[in-house]
């Protein structure tokens, strides 16, 4: 089973996770300084390394069996594998002096593990060795005195008598230690991301991110024959998507452009017999304005033909369910329509983690004059909340605005509306007793109660008031509007080579807004994490919806020739791995996911990319500066 | 063991490999025009199908227990699957009309194969369908009368009775069919690729590069604990390497440049924990103007801490003697320094699968005019090969021209020399008893017979006068200098990174250009298939380096300053899949292992890209075209 495989390789991960159980424990128990503090490196736990933890009740003797972390090198273990079976062994390490002590002790440190190494020889002096440097040491590997051993620990029964250690590269001052309990602001750390990988909780989420997406390649491609195709990111504009970086040829005014997907490369693949394409691909996006966005991103691209919709999400599911390093519900996950998700939750990205639910009660409103023509919902919350803080109320105030909706506070339910209708919302909120009304615009007054659920749900949480849970809860979002309306016209919900959904076809040219596509996304806790449709592969449909859209098939000839040659009937998708892997490692952000992130206003905060180029390479380029 | 996990994926093509012998009988033994022309489709072989074919030397019913084409789509088996054991079962099958015949048989054809379907149904009319359809077919399989049968066919032993068939997609005219006797040529099948794509020989390409990916894959994340981990393609240029590509921001006058490889980020890496990096990552250069480059292109990058020259040449055979698709000499492979490559070979990357070697003459001018001060290389070869033709001097005449060496003809040694030097020579040249001689510059010299020996062998070969081996010969250079001179002083070989040998280091100041590095290049055939080098771990040493190079430091500080917080000694390399597969797969060019490659001049044939951009980009770009 690959999910076990998944698990097995998981293990590796063991050196460096222990229970924080474990470590709190360490801290109680340490009476000196030294051991405290290294109980608290240990203890650098967030949740997930409990859930992580959980795949890890191994045997660590098992990892040596499968991977080998010291071949092609002069070390002969790593930091985190020696045991008391090695006692007498001869061994090499090589790693980061972590600590010194008393001038006898160095705590030597690599990705894998931290060992105690003892110096019993006057002629190695400790006292000029900065904190970071690295060190190769040859010793023998001793048992501890009983005292002095760990027991949480993975090398904690043993220590490496040092016979000869050679200074491989000295630390200058880093700006900062590799303390779990003093990590540093984001902005020094990405600053000095070199130092900033070091910590384990950053190796943790490199290593679980390759293994992840190494097992994703083992189910596609050995279990399930599909063929990683390459695909070039150097093209041309895709018409009516997202803005694209441009990059200048030295033929002069023609510039390729970034692709934001390999969408049209993936559909040419289908038509070109590759029936089951996948790649894990580098997409760009100019849209560094936006919040944790990345100009640069990964997304997990699969296209099959002669599928359907369910064949698509039966794949995800069972491909995620095998290869996610979180826990995963068993398939089928559930699935809900575009109109049911903004109903019921305000939103076409519902967080399933708490139970808060939007009610439509426009009905109540029949006989009162304040939801003439417009709909009113209500979200219903516990009453044991009280009264709204001001900075809530603020929120919503903002959110008021955003969508031009009326909002009503549960406080003014009875002095705002008639105590019929007051009455009448009591009576059909249920359980809960308080809510929240707004009314307006029926989809406006969705998505606005929308984000007061989201907000209410912190703040309920926070006080105990509901459960959000930890899991992950993934669901289907279907059956999305094919178009939404634009300033000038119709634009894609998706992009323009989503399919119509075959029921409503027939209201293409009558009433194209209510036609539904057969598009899906999937959501995990508030998040999209992807999203694909079944495609057009019939060449007049294509350029008619091109058409609608206001996008020249004329532009696209390529890909229309792909249509007319033999294209077979196909459907795919794609995942955001960034996402995936933030909620897989419970990071706070995907910059902790992501080796080297840009940070706001895409700015590399190592290299301070981007910067100015040179007049030769302007004139190479044929191109000149507007300021 | 996974180079027979490698043979058992590669089973998987086995569908359409069948011997070009087998073929070859089809059409001696049959009778009609549709059974010859579908003989020759199956017997589109190049030379390395043979080899593929050593490779598939298996139970052809393994496949399903390995991997399952039919998961998540609605046929129920490819076409190249059914056989006598399926006879009486009901199947789903789509693909491709490949060839009609008497209004009663459809070549059904998709990317594993070809079934025959046979109509007994007077519902069904073939007449107005055009090759390249997409159809549905429901049937039965049924065994084919005796005199049917095709035993060179894999599905030869049955036929599917419809029952059904659906049109999926109908293909308009296409502007070339799939009949491997008739391929067009290259930029009517790249302006075409999603025809082209479905030739079974870029399908085997395609295929054979995603399981080549995936079993290096398995080699270094199961095997070796390697770590994957994606970096940055928008970076700030690098001084020093090749052309970059420049990716303009809406921040005015700032650009990205998209990377030429990950080496900044691999050394950071190093320096951040990641002990044993590896990626495949697409790398761009901006090098259109040179034939049979791409501008962008996709490296199997790696990297190791504490680690050393050897280790990584071990870990390179190993990986390629595992996972090479095509059989390898044992490891170790062979080593030569840069020094003897260039006094044998003529070349820094010799190609080794003939004999031919050039011979230092300089010695026996000792008493002549000739070579005064300069050096006499020769380049024996067999006599038999007569007079050289008119088209042949031609070409040497050019390489005297562009190495400024004089080169003397077999024919005109004793003209041109005194009998004793031409008796000489004659004594030293051995068994062959003809030669091409130059003198010159010595590195001039060689570098022009390196060519003269190319040319040479494939006339010798073609005439049957030396063999050229088939496999590949794989071979390590080492010792290459550390800078060559350039216009403006010391530029380097490799790139400013590369760790000088130790040994020469004390040359640095007073005789650079006799520093050796520890870089290393893989040479196969003829192609440098990679290179790398132990890296620079120490800060002072790089700064020296760099200011040798009259390369600012202080356009590198992220860099210099890992390698002051505590950097691990390195080194990694990095091979070029696109070549290596192109040896791999035996294609005549990179263009052939790639989906969707450039054409000459970086101009992509499908879509017309690079294009004019809009002036809303151009604003919001802040650029001007400058003609």
């Amino acid at each position: 089973m690959l999910r076990s495989s998944v698990l097995n390789l998981c293990k590796l991960f063991s050196v460096f996770h222990e229970s924080p159980k474990q470590s709190v424990n360490t801290i109680k128990k340490c009476g000196n300084i030294h051991k405290i503090r290294f109980g608290r490196f240990l203890t650098h736990r967030c949740k997930q390394t409990v859930t992580a933890q959980q795949h890890h009740q191994v045997a660590r003797n098992e990892i040596k069996t499968t991977q080998n972390f010291n071949t092609f090198t002069y070390r002969t273990h790593t930091c985190g594998e020696l045991r008391p079976n090695n006692i007498g062994e001869k061994v090499t390490l090589c790693g980061w002096v972590q600590y010194l002590r008393l001038n006898k002790f160095i705590l030597l440190r690599d990705s894998y593990g931290i060992t105690q190494c003892i110096i019993n020889n006057d002629s190695i002096n400790l006292t000029n060795i900065p904190l970071e440097t690295i060190v190769k040491i040859d010793g023998k590997v001793q048992a501890r005195p009983t005292a002095a051993i760990n027991n949480n620990m993975n090398t904690g029964e043993i220590e490496v008598e040092i016979d000869k250690m050679e200074i491989l590269n000295i630390a200058e001052k880093v700006p900062f230690n590799l303390r779990n309990y003093q990590i540093p602001k984001e902005q020094l750390r990405l600053q000095h991301r070199y130092i900033d990988l070091r910590f384990p909780k950053m190796q943790q989420n490199l290593r679980l991110r390759s293994l992840m997406l190494h097992n994703v390649r083992r189910f596609l491609v050995e279990k399930h024959g599909f063929v990683e195709v390459e695909t070039p990111t150097l093209f041309c504009q895709t018409p009516g998507g997202a803005r694209e970086f441009v990059v200048p040829t030295h033929h002069a005014g023609l510039f390729y452009s970034l692709v934001q997907s390999p969408q049209q490369f993936k559909q040419m693949l289908m038509a070109g017999g590759c029936d089951r394409y996948f790649q894990i691909a580098r997409c760009y996006r100019d849209e560094t304005t936006r919040p944790d966005r990345q100009p640069e991103f990964t997304q997990l691209d699969i296209e099959q033909s002669f599928t359907n919709l369910d064949n698509i999400l039966t794949m995800i599911e069972k491909l995620l369910y095998e290869t996610m390093i979180k826990d995963l519900p068993k398939p089928p996950f559930m699935r809900i329509t575009y109109k049911d998700a903004l109903e019921n939750y305000g939103t076409d990205k519902p967080n399933l983690t708490y139970e808060l639910k939007i009610k439509n009660v426009t009905n109540l409103f029949s006989k009162s004059n304040d939801c003439v023509g417009l709909t009113a919902f209500a979200l219903p919350y516990p009453n044991k909340l009280g009264k709204l803080t001001a900075k809530y109320k603020e929120k919503i105030s903002e959110l008021k605005k955003k969508y031009a909706v009326r909002v009503i506070h549960n406080e003014n339910i009875s002095k705002e509306l008639s105590t019929d209708l007051s009455n009448k919302i009591q009576n059909i909120i249920g359980e809960y007793n308080s809510s929240v009304i707004a009314i307006g615009d029926n989809e406006q007054v969705c998505l606005c109660l929308g984000e007061i659920r989201e907000l209410l749900a912190q703040l309920l949480h926070s006080k105990g008031l509901i459960e959000i849970k930890e899991d992950i809860v993934p669901l289907w979002v279907v059956d999305f509007p094919l178009f939404v309306k634009g300033e000038n016209g119709l634009e894609t919900r998706h992009h323009p080579f989503t399919a119509p959904h075959p029921n409503d076809i027939h209201l293409l040219d009558s009433e194209p807004l209510k036609v539904r596509s057969l598009a899906y996304d999937i959501v995990m806790n508030g998040n999209e994490i992807g999203g694909g449709s079944v495609r057009v592969h019939n060449v007049d449909l294509q350029e008619k919806l091109l058409k609608m859209l206001n996008i020249d098939p004329n532009k696209l000839t390529h890909f229309m020739n792909a249509l007319r040659s033999g294209c077979p009937p196909h459907a795919g998708i794609a995942l955001g791995i960034d996402r995936l892997m933030t909620l897989a490692c419970d990071a706070n952000s995907i910059r902790d996911v992501i080796a080297f992130p840009k940070s706001h206003e895409g700015k590399d905060p190592l290299s301070g990319a981007p910067n100015v180029i040179s007049e030769d390479d302007k004139k190479y380029y044929h191109i000149n500066i507007v300021k």
